[in-house]
């Protein structure tokens, strides 16, 4: 899909202020998609459409994850996450992407997981940082993206887990899988 | 087992700080057990040899974790959370104790797991708040246990992931699902 065309589809089903936040997000990961050698045109695709399910009602989202099988702890932690499977599900059957890539890079750009590819690292880190974000520690991630992905996501990863854990908040449990999985290096 | 003859038992495998450490579980957990109707002969059992195994070398606790087929992630999460496991094991093996109650609670005084039981949360937080403790957030905690021990519990745990977090050390994965579990309050 060519990236006008993706920016004209992503416009239509967000607010102005997200469809800002998906412009700086796409910006980001282009940039860092340079700097580490990711596919570009992988990279615009997941950026453009990361936050295309945001606005659905969550009655469908959840009948969605329902339907298609996905992890019944999607719906147990809490509405926030489900755009982003949901996300991956609709742009595969609504515009017609089938890229697995692509399409995972969407899927886990709020949870993050265990071995996660280039790809879903520069999602995740992009979202995280990209311009109009202004949240506490949001510098320090920015300053790390620059020299080490893998510090960028740990750190991103583990200001998350605090923020949670600080408001008495569940964490899913794959976003502290994909902060162990940093931590200890290994393959597990 | 007599009190007297267990106190024995442990002061023999134990250095003097961490037999005194002991004596503050023993004398927390049944002041807890009284307050929240805990059976108190497996409440003091449970205390008195949570730490049994704490200083036995390394290399032998790596062998029961690997002999007698316990969790693979005991291994990977780093040495602190052996002592726990391999106290459950060789009370049973050495001394003769069966209690599946008091055996699970030693086994997961470390690292907290979902649905644990009162005994369970009872030797958790006694280990947390015994007197000898002075480290941050401990007094919230031992105000916390006395009038809800679910609270307390949350707070010891979230302190614990907030901790490892912040020194970038790994968390079980148990030790997450039992903080997730008081959260989202739920059976899962």
């Amino acid at each position: 899909m060519e990236k006008l065309k993706a920016l004209e589809l992503i416009k239509n089903v967000l607010p102005e202020k997200r469809y800002n936040h998906t412009l700086g997000v796409l910006e980001t990961a282009v940039s860092l998609a340079e700097k580490y050698g990711a596919n570009q045109k992988k990279v615009e695709l997941a950026a453009i459409f990361h936050d295309y399910a945001k606005y659905r009602p969550v009655a469908e989202m959840k009948s969605i994850v329902s339907e298609q099988n996905m992890s019944d702890n999607l719906l147990k932690y809490g509405r926030e996450l489900l755009h982003a499977p949901v996300g991956a599900y609709l742009v595969r059957k609504e515009l017609g992407i089938d890229d697995e890539e692509v399409l995972d890079a969407i899927r886990y750009h709020t949870t993050g997981r265990p071995f996660m590819t280039l790809l879903e690292k520069i999602i995740y880190i992009s979202d995280y940082i990209e311009p109009n974000r202004s949240f506490s520690g949001v510098d320090e991630v920015r300053l790390l993206a620059q020299t080490n992905l893998d510090e960028a996501l740990l750190k991103g990863i583990s200001n998350t887990i605090y923020f949670l854990v600080s408001k008495q908040q569940p964490v899913f449990p794959d976003t502290l899988a994909a902060y162990n999985h940093i931590i200890l290096k290994e393959e597990f």
